[in-house]
């Protein structure tokens, strides 16, 4: 009886190499496996399959982790309000992780003896295969034959050809990855530090004028209605912001940072349905949080999307962030107003129950209900005592005058 | 004799009635000061002059500290990308120092017994001018009529007009504070949390149409050259691109957050050069600084901002914290190219010298040239043992499938 | 009928001030309340209860929150080890807090419309008890006579004399604070910067020579077994050890630092069982939790000792925090080996199921078993690659010996 | 012509393998270096050059680096009050780098083709090495000998008889790496968790009863007088609190953490000198530096430590981070009083022109000179607004009673 190995499959070229190395050079019975996250129709996803069983695997199986993608990652990102260097949701570094968590689980299930994937030695989610799998299933030995080949393109469709597959493998002139919490697009511009991508490189493009409002309601800091319409299923209340706004062309966006391998990678991206729900939530968290409540979840929510893009997303800390920003969602519950427009959306306002703006002590800048003249003197004179001190016995150190300038 | 009284004078109707009030009703001297940052014409600052006078101040003075803001908070601002909750440059608060700076600086230098100034006990603006004056000048007394009296806007102008002081005080259906960094405007939709202000409310108006491209050279954080012209005086630089980037009607948005009196505030601000210039900076240092110099910089550019808002700009700390910045900057040099269109912008990229997306090893996402595929796997091998060893030993807690979803 | 005030009453000269004025002065129902955090014996509570109403008070209770101090409060102190400035335990700081908020809850439940405390104007208790006053009771006025009539010992003795009440008052060498956390000790050196307390201030004395060992069994970061005795009431177990380490004299320190009227404090204190318990837990977390995990406890840790030293303890992002502490506590579970002699003691070691220091995949620095050499060279270019890259681009900025030393 | 070798030499069994290994094996020229950052003798450093020559190196150089040492990071350690997870000086591990530092700048300069070390794959050591090698010279090729052939003592000590070296490798007991930052002790107990190294175990033994006090002058945050005595040379002045504190047979501790390499490790360690003067610098701080300037001197004084011990110290930011610690010390000027006692010590206090515990508005606790009654009500009042806000709005979330306990 042969090994058994699980493939993180795609359908695309590498993975597709995969299976007739995997089957015919290394002997083994291949498993693919398909995470979605969200990412793929039922179309899709019979095509895969049927080009799966053509190739040769023993078995192939598509595992939806969709809801844990949700439930586990989704929901934190946007309690944290996770934009990396203030740009980018993550869109496709987070799916990664939760399709190799899928593939692992899969492969201890039916006691693979490998795990295999497609990614090349260039970039980040090779990272995220290898240590995830390797966190969790130490036992399973991981194969990457396209890094560990160095194989070109063509020497791939080469070695398809002469075992009979023949396919039309042109390169797409972007690479484009699809998911959930959006899209990302590289190639040509991305490759270059001082050129954009061309309105024609995304996938979605401009299909409305004027303008449009779109609300959103948050219960505790989760979807609960679209434009009036109530959803138990978050993915489908993703999916319906995702279809109006992307049809404005909002979320495209360039992200340049600091890739997992230590070299500077960037990535344009559209991902309409996160950026307006990221910000909308953010304005609702403006009006219904403390100060200090903003101030640490921009720390730990920052620090969990690093962490989530560099593959760490198993890391104990990580657990009790989630805590930390799931605790501070109990009253961000309200109805964001958005006005979309065609390449570009402005959260209008709030309303809620929960609104730390109300009106009960007075508004800002009015007459005050709150506090006297004497209150505020009594404030600063305390607030200015450590300053008042220092300079004192620091022989006028803050005195700007006595200084150059 | 009598004693002498600084007020902090601008010419509206507050620190008008302050002039009459000071110098009628206390019997005192009145110095009249109009601190500068940047925000007024020689005509401007001439009609404010004359009506000083007319008011019956025993003299006035202008005190220009653009030049003392710019060297001393605009570029560090800059260097911390410094935007208030991800939104707000700070157009007025970090202004209102500078001008408490030089008002506290000519009362010491005159001899004042008092300062005064035409804050209501409503805002932000009273602890800023009570705490810079009492840190650096304790031995000055504060007199804040407007708010002490609890005076309104028809008792001023009856008071004003019974002592023969006949103007249009008209009140602006908003209220707009203009200055150099950006300018607030408050009011009606302001003051709810539902409404945004209509395009009409912004002094600025839309006036072109199609794209433009903008170019800026930063030179160590510092703008060097706007659209290939240099620059030496930074001041100008700011103000060419306001003109260049107002016209397309960017840098609009609102602000909700927490004021230093402890209620939550709202304001509307149109600050185009700000934000053209902020988000150039920061790509110019996705670019240019390391991912830990950009971690670093974030908490102490936040910091740096919310307590420059929060009138702490003369807490020691904040010296030590501009040294931080300063530091940072040493490779943050380039030109940035940014595309105008009406009522956003982009930035197209950088061109740097000290790019680290250099390809001197490779572009991420292509052939590598600076690691093997062994390479890749002992990273991985050595990034998972902790975890490996921690889920060894906590029987599996990092399992996802043993848990409820 | 009399309005009602309720007295944070002590049994001391301030408070017993207090009763008299309050109710001859003011003619107020006096309503004392004593909120016991574990510092009193029942005797010392009878005493201080019959010597109220000898006072005048219309009705005494004792209030006991020893339970809710310990379970909202000393237990996330631990988790936390919260020890500010690296030195104190907040023995009496967090205790205020716990104090203040029994007797607004009790004020609030029988009525009151006047809450009274004996505060002098000079300290942080005022404004612990103030500030949490107002939080929860806003529609109750608080009245500090103490502070507001800025009285003398003297002059509080002769008011009281007059009234027929006369006490030993005679002031002690030193203002001792005792609670269960800790005991403060105040005066004479401590009001020095170059001198410390001599070994007599302090309330415990050594009483005994030798060594002797201590163990501590902790389970989620919770105390449950002192030298293999198993405890249910956490108190106990604090006061156990307490008295074990107590008789070694260990646990004593000064602390300086900030106060919340913005002056420098400092004040001696002894706090052996808090200081014993921190560290053993905080060895015990070295070996249970991993490094990111310590990371951001220690963040957020003394964060919330610092809030809950300035009265913050209300603030909502305390709750956000206490969520993450507990979540971190999840394997804090294990033996602490302690060794107490004369003034100092040594965490000898742990024994913890949970413990990542198991030798599953070797010891430090012996050999591994979880790596190849060719492992750690993979590791180590890849970790150099930025830096690398760095000093390529930036033309060997990174060489020392290109600067001067 | 031979290609030649750089070996980082110590004149130990595992170096002395590698110069024989190097030269007859590889048949390279090798030249031995070693790098002193301030451990060793004169009488040390003439064996240790004799031995190499012995051994048949083609040259042996001594790079002295200790100044380096000190100007590029023990006062940055010093500054930064740098003990990690509150315990350890960083003994060994700063040193290592900088022996690093000194090795490859000396490869460099004699057009080195290798760089050899003697470290094993068990620790943090070959990682100091290597990456600090790769950063700063890519060009040269590192050989770690022992680490990849996986040697034993026995092994070595056997390939090194056979050509004739005998000499005296009997096993210490103990594993002891002795710097001017401390001394690192592993070994037996130290591979366990639940045992401690017995007294035997440190290299400095008890040597004084009673008590003694010394005084350590700071300049700036620098050391300038030890017991009254002026020492312009700060390691003279290290070397000098060294003996004096170490007959006290203080400064021992043991260190629990994160290794580089993934595991935890644990290891004993004596630093009389660094525990003494990092806790006197510590306190001087808390009387001269502000609430602020602490907080951020903690966040990044331990950040630097970490980045340090895990061989991260080339980092740009961390260039960045000296800044702002070296702007903190302005004013950290002034004299601490230390009372030595055999196995502890106390710092008295602090006398210091900067002391901001100053009198000039009043001590802590005593009649206050700075504010009123009414003042702090005022304060309390702005204070409380936030959370009266919130509770009100949030319908008494804040209230304790309403939640079970």
């Amino acid at each position: 009886m042969k090994d058994k190995v699980v493939l993180a499959y795609s359908g695309g070229l590498d993975t597709s190499f995969c299976v007739k190395y995997l089957t015919e050079e290394k002997q083994l019975d291949v498993y693919s496996a398909l995470a979605n996250t969200g990412g793929f129709s039922e179309n899709e996803l019979k095509d895969i399959e049927s080009k799966a069983y053509e190739l040769g695997v023993t078995e192939h199986t598509a595992l939806d982790v969709t809801n844990r993608y949700y439930q586990r990652c989704i929901r934190y990102m946007i309690y944290g309000n996770v934009l990396k260097n203030n740009t980018y949701p993550l869109s496709v570094s987070s799916e990664r992780i939760f399709q190799a968590l899928a593939i692992v689980e899969y492969a201890r299930k039916i006691g693979a003896k490998y795990i295999a994937h497609g990614s090349t030695g260039a970039g980040n989610d090779q990272i995220r295969f290898d240590l995830t799998f390797q966190v969790l299933a130490p036992e399973i030995k991981v194969i990457a034959p396209i890094r560990n080949l160095q194989l070109s393109r063509e020497q791939e469709i080469d070695f398809l050809k002469k075992r009979g597959i023949n396919r039309d493998w042109t390169k797409m002139e972007y690479s484009i990855n699809k998911g959930l919490w959006g899209t990302s697009v590289g190639g040509k511009e991305t490759l270059t530090s001082n050129q954009t991508l061309p309105d024609e490189a995304y996938p979605s493009q401009l299909q409305k004028e004027g303008e449009e409002t779109l609300t959103i309601n948050f219960e505790k800091g989760e979807i609960t209605k679209v434009n009036g319409e109530a959803f138990t299923d978050k993915i489908e209340a993703i999916k319906t912001i995702e279809g109006l706004a992307a049809s404005y062309a909002v979320g495209r966006d360039m992200h340049v940072g600091d890739t997992i391998v230590g070299i500077k990678g960037r990535v344009g991206f559209e991902a309409a349905a996160p950026l307006v729900i990221i910000k909308a939530h953010h304005v609702l968290e403006k009006h219904t949080l403390t100060k200090w409540q903003m101030h640490w979840k921009e720390q730990l929510g920052n620090w969990y999307g690093m962490f989530l893009h560099e593959s760490q997303y198993l890391e104990p800390s990580m657990r009790d962030i989630e805590k930390f920003l799931e605790s501070t969602q109990r009253n961000v519950t309200g109805k964001v107003i958005i006005k979309l427009k065609p390449y570009r959306f402005e959260v209008v306002g709030i309303e809620s129950d929960h609104d730390l703006m109300s009106s009960v002590f007075g508004e800002y800048g009015e007459m005050n209900k709150a506090w006297t003249a004497s209150d505020v003197e009594g404030f600063t004179t305390m607030l200015a005592t450590p300053m008042k001190i220092y300079n004192a016995v620091n022989k006028g150190e803050l005195n700007l005058e006595d200084a150059e300038d």
